[in-house]
C-alpha cells in the first residue's frame, strides 16, 4: 500500500456570494489549491472527487462533471454526497484512488450554494440529510435533531450547562476573527451566545453555523509524485477512517455520542498507528456547539462527560494544549455542506506547511480532520502529518 | 497494484413494484449477492458504495447509508452519483478500493425507484442530469436530447434509417424475454418499434427505455480473498475506465459520438492490455436506440457509420459474434437509474460464471460494461474475465 501525501489545498472565502454561481466558486477553489502546489499544474491532474449535497437542485445530477469541465479539468470525475460530510469522503476516495496506483494525482474538493436557497435551505435541503418519514417530514431540523442532542447531554452530566456550549462558539468566533476566509469574522462574549435568541432550545444563535456559499479542494499525490518534485510541501496521510450508521438520530442507542465518529476515528488512528495524544491540533465538526463537546469525546480526547472541562481549562483554545478549530470551525468560518469535509483538510494542510498566515500554530506535526454527515449517518476522519524536512523545501 | 475480483452479484427484478421501497430492493439486492458469493457472509464485507440519482428525493441526502444499514450492512459507505452511471462509477470506486489495500470486501451497488416520480421523473429527476440552463429550464427532455443525437446520426450517414434504431429494440426485446429479471418481457417487430408513436423525432416509443424500480449490486475483493475462498467464482476486473466531458450536449463538438465513452474504453482497453477484439460479450448503455448504435461505434466495435450493418447482419444478435445485450439492456430489462451500471457487471459476471439460465452464452472468457451518465457528461467502461479454472469449482 504506497503513500498518499496532500501537497495542495485552496478554497473561496465562505460567506454569501450571489454574484458568483456554484461553478464558479469551484473553479476559483481549484485555481488556487493548483497555485499552492508547486510544480504541478492543472495538466497534471489524474482524476476528480467532487462532495456536494446539491442544496438548492439546480444541478443535481452530473453534478461533479459540471464543475470541474468548467473549472477546466476535463478528467474522470466522480460525486460523492454523504450529505455534511460529502468531501471528506471524497478526500478518502481521493486517497483510495492514489493508494490503488489507479492514480497519481487526484483533486478532492466540494461545494455549495445554499443563501439562495433561503428558508429551503433548512427546511428542506438539510432536511434530506435527515431520516425522511419520521424526522424531516415530521418537522424536524437539523437545529432539531442536534438540540435533543444537546438536551440529552445537559441532563447526562449534571455539571455541564448551557455556557459550555457557548464555550465552543466564543473560542470559534474568536478564531474566525483572525482567518480571512470566515464567513463570520467577529468575537462574541459568553453573555452573547448564551442570551442570544433560541433556535431549538437549548441551542441560541451563537450555537448554530451559519448558511454558507463556498468551495475548497485539495490535492492528493502518489509517493512518487512527492518525492519527484522538490518544491511541494507534502504532508503524508498518515490515517483515513469512515463509518456509516442509522441515518435518524432516534434510531440510534445514544444521543450523547455520535457512534460513526467513535469509529471512523479508531479506524484512522490505527491507520496511522497513532492515538489521541499524539494528535497537536484538530479542525472538527461543529454544526453546532453541542456537537464540537461530542466530538472531543468521539476523538477520545477526553473521557465521555469532560469536554466542558476542556473548553472551561482553554486546552482547545488557538494556545493551548489541544487547538481545535482554528479556523473558526463550521460555526464561524462557515459550513458550506459540501465544501467543509476538503476545507477542515485544507487547513490541516495549510498549518502543516505555515501557511496558516496570522493563525498559523507553532509546529504543528500531526493534524486531524473530523466530518459528520447529519446528525451522525456517516463520519470522516482523517490524519495529516507534516514532513519533517519541509523547512528545507521552502 | 494487486488485482481485483468480482465474486458475487445479484439484483431485483427490474419494473414497477408499489409495494416495496428503496431500501427493501436494496436489501434484497444485498441478500442475493451475498447468497451468491459462496464463502462469504455479511460480516465480511469492509465497505459499500452505492450509485443513486435519488429520484423523487425522498432520501437525497446520505442515501448511501440509509440504505446499507437497512441492509444490515454497517459499513463505511459512500454514495456516488453520476446520473445514470452512478452505480458503473460505485463499481469502479469499489475496485479502487480493494486495490488501495484499505478494503478487501467492498460490496458496490444501486437503486432507484422512479415510477413513483411519474412525469416528474422524466421532467425533473431525469432532467437535472442534463445541463441545468439551457436544457432542462428550457423543456429538454433526454428523450430530446437523444432525439438530436439521432437525427444527426440519420443526417450524417445517408444509409442509416429509423429501421436501424428499430432492430437495436427489437434484438433488446426478444433478449429481455429470456430474462426473467427484465422489466419487459415481449418481443416486438421491426414495424411495432418503427411505428409506433412519436416520443422525439426521430425516437418512436420503442427506441426509449421505460422508467423503472429496482436495484443491483456486485460484491469486488482482493486477490487474496478469492484465493483464500476455493468456493467462490472469480471474474478479474481486467481494467476499468472512466471519463467525463460537458454535461450539455450542446457543449460538445460532436453529436454523434459520445467522446466520453470513447476516452473510458481506451482507458479500460489499456488497463486490461485488451482491445475490442478480445471482448465477447457486451452490455451497452441504452437508454435509447441511438445509443445502443454509438456505443458500438464508441467502444470500437465497428467503423465510424457502420454501427446499422452490425445490427442488420446479426452480429450483436444473442447467438452473433458479438453479443450485446443479452440481458435485455436499458431498454428492455429496464433502467432504474442508479442500478443500471451495477446491473451491467453483474450480468457480466452471471455469463462469465455460467449463470445466466436461459440466456447463457456459451463460454464467454471476456465481458465488457459500458455506462453513460446523462447525454455523455459521464462514462465508465468495465471489463471482467472469467476465471479459466472456475469449471473445476463449481
Amino acid at each position: 500500500m504506497r503513500d498518499a501525501y496532500v501537497v495542495g489545498a485552496g478554497q473561496t472565502d465562505f460567506g454569501s456570494f450571489p454574484d458568483e454561481s456554484y461553478r464558479s466558486l469551484f473553479a476559483t477553489a481549484v485555481d488556487r489549491t493548483l497555485a499552492s502546489a508547486d510544480g504541478l499544474c492543472r495538466g497534471d491532474v489524474d482524476e476528480a472527487v467532487v462532495g456536494t449535497l446539491g442544496v438548492g437542485g439546480r444541478q443535481l445530477g452530473l453534478s461533479g462533471p459540471a464543475v470541474t469541465e468548467f473549472a477546466g479539468l476535463s478528467v474522470p470525475t466522480t460525486r460523492v454526497e454523504n450529505a455534511c460530510a460529502a468531501s471528506g469522503y471524497a478526500v478518502r476516495n481521493a486517497v483510495q484512488a492514489v493508494k490503488s496506483g489507479m492514480a497519481d494525482v487526484v483533486l478532492a474538493g466540494g461545494y455549495e450554494v445554499m443563501t439562495d436557497a433561503s428558508d429551503d435551505a433548512t427546511k428542506y435541503w438539510l432536511g434530506v440529510s435527515g431520516e425522511t418519514e419520521w424526522e424531516r417530514l415530521t418537522g424536524t431540523t437539523f437545529a432539531g435533531t442536534y438540540a435533543q442532542m444537546a438536551r440529552a447531554y445537559l441532563d447526562e452530566y449534571d455539571d455541564a450547562t448551557v455556557d459550555d456550549l457557548s464555550r465552543a462558539a466564543v473560542k470559534n468566533h474568536a478564531n474566525a476573527s483572525e482567518n480571512p476566509h470566515a464567513q463570520l469574522r467577529f468575537e462574541c462574549s459568553l453573555d452573547d451566545a448564551t442570551d442570544a435568541a433560541t433556535v431549538a432550545d437549548p441551542l441560541t444563535l451563537y450555537h448554530c453555523c451559519p448558511t454558507t456559499d463556498g468551495a475548497a479542494a485539495v490535492l492528493v499525490v502518489s509517493e512518487d509524485v512527492a518525492e519527484d518534485h522538490s518544491t511541494l510541501d507534502a504532508a503524508r496521510v498518515a490515517g483515513v477512517g469512515a463509518a456509516s450508521d442509522r441515518v435518524g438520530l432516534f434510531e440510534r442507542d445514544t444521543y450523547t455520542a455520535i457512534p460513526a465518529s467513535e469509529r471512523a476515528a479508531e479506524s484512522a488512528y490505527e491507520m496511522a498507528d497513532r492515538g489521541p495524544d499524539d494528535v497537536d491540533f484538530a479542525e472538527v465538526h461543529d454544526c453546532f456547539a453541542i456537537a464540537e463537546l461530542l466530538a472531543y469525546e468521539d476523538l477520545g480526547f477526553c473521557e465521555r462527560g469532560d469536554a466542558p472541562a476542556l473548553l472551561r481549562d482553554g486546552v482547545t483554545e488557538r494556545d493551548g494544549r489541544l487547538p481545535v478549530n482554528v479556523s473558526g470551525g463550521l460555526k464561524a468560518k462557515g459550513h458550506p455542506i459540501g465544501a467543509t469535509g476538503a476545507g477542515q483538510v485544507a487547513e490541516l494542510w495549510k498549518q502543516l506547511t505555515g501557511r496558516a498566515g496570522d493563525r498559523q500554530l507553532d509546529g504543528p506535526e500531526v493534524g486531524l480532520a473530523h466530518n459528520v454527515g447529519g446528525s451522525g449517518g456517516a463520519a470522516v476522519v482523517t490524519i495529516l502529518e507534516g514532513d519533517a524536512d519541509r523547512e528545507g523545501k521552502r
